[in-house]
Order: C-alpha cells, then structure tokens, then sequence
C-alpha cells in the first residue's frame, strides 16, 4: 500500500459519495474527503494567487487558530458563487464538525466544475457518509476522494529522524505555478510552531508547485494545507528545520511531480533544466517560458527534437540571454551551442520516443544559477478533454 | 482582384521559386518575393524583441538609409544561424540589389523552420526570379511568396485623401504581440518623414499585430516594414498625421484579423473586449490573459460557454479585478454578473456552435479604459499541425 496523509500518526481520514457531480456517468470513487486530527493541530496554507477566489479559499483564509482537519469535496469547485457560495463553504465546515463531533474551526477545500451552487444536501450526504467511514480510509483512498480529471490519486511519504510527513494532491488540468497549483494535504507528526510551519511550506512550494505547468492555467481553488498533529516527540526548531524542510520539499516534489505525469492528456514528462543563469530569476523565467511554449509542447508530443522553438520560447522570456552562448541538450544530446551542433536526428528522436521523461538543459553560460522546471506535452487528448469537459 | 502592395504607386513586385524548404511535396507557390521601389524610399520597422533574433533582424536593423526596397524567403527562417547566417542575409540583399539592377540597400526578412543555413544557390535561384518577374506579381501573389502554415494569402488595401496604403502579411503560428508578430510589408505612396512614419507604424502596430495571439509563441523573425515611395503629391505633416495613421492602423487591423483567422488550426476567431478598467494597461492584460489560456481556448473549440474559465483567466491576469463587479457576456448573452446571471446555456451554445467569430466582453466596472484582442480556438488541428511540423 502506498502510504499517504492517512499514515501521519494523529490524522484519521474519511471519504464519503454525496454524488456531487451532475453526470450520467456513476462514478466509481467517493466525491467527499474528511481529515480529521485526534487533537486541534497547528496548519500552514498557501493560496492561489488569482484575483478570483473560490468561496473555499475565502473561508479557510479567514481561519487563524488551530484547526480540527480539513473538510474537501471534488466535482464542484464552489467558485464564483457569491454570497450563498460563502455560506456554503462555511456550512461545509460546520458540517465537517458535527458529525466528526470535533466542532470547528475545520479548513475548507473544493474542486471540479467553477459557477454552480454546491447541492448542499448531496455534500451533507457525503460529509456525513465520511464521518461515519473515519479512520478506514487509508492509503491511496483519501486522494481519490479529490479527483476530477486525475487519473490516479497522488500521495508521497517520508520518514525523518523521528518524525514522518504524508500528503496526497490532486491535479491534472488548469496548472500554473504561480502559488499553489491545485488542492493538496500535507500533515506531519512533528511539533512545529506556526511560523517555521509556514516559512517550510512556503518555500518548499516554491520549488516543487511552484515549479510545474500543464497549461498555464491558474485556478481559483487552488490550496496546499499542511498540519502538525504533534503526535510526535521531535520539535522542529532552528536546529533541525533544514532538515524538516528538506523532507518537505520531497514529498512536495514527489506530489508535483506525479501532477505532470497526469497532466490532462500526457504522453511524456519533460523536465526543463535551465543552468548558468546570472540569477535564479533568470534561470526561472527561462525555464517557465519553455516550459508554457505551446510550440515546444508540441514538439515534444511529435518527439520531434525542434531545438529552434526552445530556443526561440527561451529568448521570448527577454531575460538577456546570449544566442550565442547558448548550449542546449535534449536527453545527453548537444544540439546548440550558439549554432546548429553536430548531431543525429534519428538517434534524438530515438531517445524521445522511447523516453517517457524527456530532460531538456540550457546552459545560458552566464553565470552560475539554475532552476528546474517540469511540464508535459501537448495532445490531441488535451484538446479533448477540455473541449468536452463539460458535455 | 484583392489590393495589397504591388497596388501601391511606385512599388514593383516579383516572386520565384528557388525551392528552399526541404520537403517531399512540390510546393504550387512562389518562395521568394522581392520587393522594389521605383526610386530610395523612406521605411520604418518594428522587430520582435526576442532576445533571439534571426539574421535578417539583425541585418536590416543595421540600415537607416533609405532603401531601394525589401527581399524576403519563405521555407527557412535563417535564425540560430550563427555568423554564417548573418553572412547569408547580407548576400540575399547583395543579390536583390545586383538582380533588380537598384544595388543596396534591401531589407531583408525570411519565415520558416529555425536552425538551418540557407541554401544559398536556391535562394539566388529564386531572387533572380523573382527579379526577372518584377512587376508581374499583383494583388495576393505577394503574399502567397511568403506563406509557410498559412493557408490564404493576407492582404489589405486602404485609400486615403490622395495617396493609398497597401500591404501584405504572413503569419498562423508562432504569434504572440510582444512587438510584431510575423511578416508583414506595408507601403504607401504618400510622403512621409521618416520620425512621423516611425510614430505611425509603432502606434498602430500596437493595437493591431500587438492586439493577436495565436499560441503565445514569440517568434525570432518578426518583422514589420512601411515603405513611403513618394510617388502621391500629400505630404503627411502634423496635420494629417491622425487621418494616415488611422488609416495605416485600419490595414493593420485587417491584416491581424487574417492572421488570427488562420491561426494554426484555427476554426473560429474570437474578440475578446475588455471594458470599464482603471486604466489601458490593466485592460490589455486581463485581455491577454484570457486571449492566451489554452482552457478559454479548447472551451472555444468545443462551443462550451465555460465562463468559470474565462473568469479565472481574467483573475489570474493578477491586476486586481473584482469579482462582483465583473459582468461577462458571450455574444450579446450575459452569463455573469458577479455570480451567475439567467441564462439558457443552450441558447449560448447555438450561438458559438453557429458562429465564426464569438465575442467575449468583460465588463470589469472599475473605470473608463477598455482593450480589445483577437485571439482563435485551439484545436486538434493545432496539434497535429505543429507535432508533425517537421515530418
């Protein structure tokens, strides 16, 4: 069993089916996910950044003392509801509390469809159906209550010296790295005091969501919560916290990087490493501008090893950088170093089309920062998906 | 026939074919065009501000003389090309000069696939050509010179109180309005000082080829030239200079609105008004950012009125909307004013289904400033197109 947020000592998960979603279709997984802590747990959150927030967010931001879990639900998003969707979210949390018989205050996340009123009887359903489930849903179980467009639940586990961390995520479409990047739920059994707790999270975010793209879409639910349950003897302080912080960012990584892997129809992963950079800034600007190229997302679902777009998309981000000292490699290839390098078509293709993580490095030899970014290519199967998202 | 450039007193046009793509098919168009002018004429440019640009960009940026007019390739961009290429893009104006007999200086601009030399035989092949024809090539035969994707010629006429402005343009991928955004040639028979022809171009290119976007892609080899022959009797001044340059934004306008049309894959063109901002800058960007997201655009596709991702969008531009003032309307539908406004999805989706061009209008009710951007769905065709671009 791949162990999740449910393996955190302290934490206890429910997942329930209110049949959120209007579909024909019967879905084969629960729609509705409860996160309780034995006992009121300190939390970190980072939030999207979109000037649309989804009543969800707007509720949990309000939230500043310990919280009794995290109340989610996938298949409506319960963004751009106005004032009844504020009341909702709030009702979901209250929900959340009665029957898990812990009260408030409970975070609240939601997902899937943006501009319809959440059915407050079929969510009601479902909260109660995950209260009474509490505790047997383990592993993979509580991610799958968070799918929409996933095609399989995201979860990582750590273990550091004496304490562990858990998370599950969902993700799949509408991802841009410009603050979280979809709902995902961390807990560890460490004691951390409120403010180490945020600082990990925010800079583990940095360089693990924040540092991936499907489609450059930026969603206006999107959350990372992390509790500390404290079931744990380890307090993180000064000492240890690179430590803690390290372990963070990789589970966070391992959760980002399972969101490329299904980004919405992705045949491959491609990992953007962008080295020599005169500034992280630079180095990350770079990386994300190919990392959203349409054209070399294209390209790479084609396998086609089309160095001219990347190296067009990285020029178009104007953060200076010399054509002419340029050196680009796709997998171990050189294909570029200021001008067309001596290579075989066929064996980059090769390794391409055999490669389902495909790594692109630019050397901008310019100094010595660097940034790594992940993406997917582009495919009919996206077209797709979002073209009949709804039907 | 439709007018374009050759229609402008004083320019002579002719094409050839030197066969510089490498490709299986036989192309049934031209691949060289040289433009020339009867006697030197003023220009004005405008460059894409890549930080990679091509040979011909960086070539013709060096002349501020007047030219004796402009020689481009389709097939092969000549970017990423190292000193050879600059070379390469020198010889291309030698040889216009030589074989239309005017000698230097040309304005030089090539499209198509990056990384490659110039063959240079076949480009002489086809400028000696294309000088053997001048002023054979009329009306879209200019234009058709530098197609690569594209599917129709683009070409655009307008008349003026004594003197007429006449231009040509290429474009379907790769676009993206951070300067110019293709090739387009413009010339006009009026005179016009070199500052105030400068002044024109830049302040239409800005509402026009800089209003567009097909995939987000900024190009190495953008380019946009404005010759004034002189021929007409009208002097531009002060005076007029509102009237030329209204009328030299209506070509570029229409031009831009082709180039959309033939978006790569492109089934639909969509307007998308932005209005009721604080200012022009906050209008463009939340215009822009609408106008790029792949979901917006894959919505389009699918004649889904998703307005939950358009909203998004525009909240994700990041320049402080308000989500409850916001009014969206599809068409002449309003499907959210704060929350979601009555409406008969079906009807919404008759409307898309039925039309070519859909307008999106976003009424943000925070000032008096307003933008308007062109932008196209995004289809499988987009990616089959540029997955096998190459193969």
């Amino acid at each position: 069993m791949k162990r999740g947020i449910a393996e955190v000592p302290g934490i206890l998960c429910g997942t329930g089916f209110g049949g959120i979603k209007k579909t024909q279709k019967k879905l084969d997984r629960p729609d509705t996910l409860l996160i309780v802590t034995e006992t009121p747990s300190v939390f970190a959150a980072v939030y999207t950044r979109n000037d649309v927030q989804a009543a969800p967010i707007k509720f949990s931001k309000g939230i500043s003392s310990k919280v009794n879990g995290i109340v989610a639900n996938s298949g409506n998003a319960n963004a751009c509801t106005g004032e009844q969707g504020l009341r909702d979210a709030q009702r979901m949390a209250e929900l959340a509390g009665r029957y898990s018989g812990k009260g408030a205050p409970f975070l609240v996340a939601s997902t899937g469809v943006i501009g319809e009123l959440l059915p407050m009887d079929r969510v009601e359903k479902g909260i109660k159906e995950a209260a009474e489930n509490l505790g047997k849903a383990k592993g993979e179980e509580p991610a799958r209550a968070i799918m929409t467009t996933d095609t399989f639940p995201k979860t990582a586990f750590a273990e550091g010296k004496g304490y562990v961390i858990g998370g599950i995520a969902k993700g799949a479409g509408m991802i841009d790295p410009a603050m979280a990047t979809m709902l995902s739920f961390i807990a560890t059994d460490a004691k951390v005091p409120p403010e180490l707790l945020q600082k990990a999270l925010k800079e583990a975010v940095d360089v693990s969501f924040n540092a991936i793209t499907v489609d450059g879409d930026m969603s206006t639910n999107d959350c990372v919560f992390l509790l500390s349950t404290g079931k744990s003897d380890v307090t993180i302080t000064e000492e240890n916290y690179e430590e803690f912080k390290e372990l963070l960012t990789k589970v966070l990584k391992e959760l980002a990087y399972q969101i490329v892997k299904d980004g919405e129809g992705a045949t491959k992963v491609a990992k953007i490493v962008v080295k020599g950079a005169e500034t992280k800034e630079q180095a990350r600007a770079v990386a994300r501008k190919i990392a959203l190229s349409p054209l070399v997302k294209t390209a790479i679902f084609g396998c086609d090893p089309n160095w001219g777009r990347i190296i067009a998309a990285a020029g178009a981000a104007g953060v200076g950088i010399k054509e002419e000292k340029v050196e680009l490699y796709i997998g171990k290839f050189l294909l570029f170093k200021g001008e067309r390098a001596d290579y075989v078509e066929e064996e980059v293709y090769k390794y391409m089309k055999e490669s389902s993580e495909i790594t692109i490095e630019l050397n901008l030899n310019l100094g010595n920062e660097s940034f790594e970014y992940l993406t997917c290519d582009l495919s009919y199967e996206y077209v797709r998906i979002n073209a009949e998202y709804r039907t």
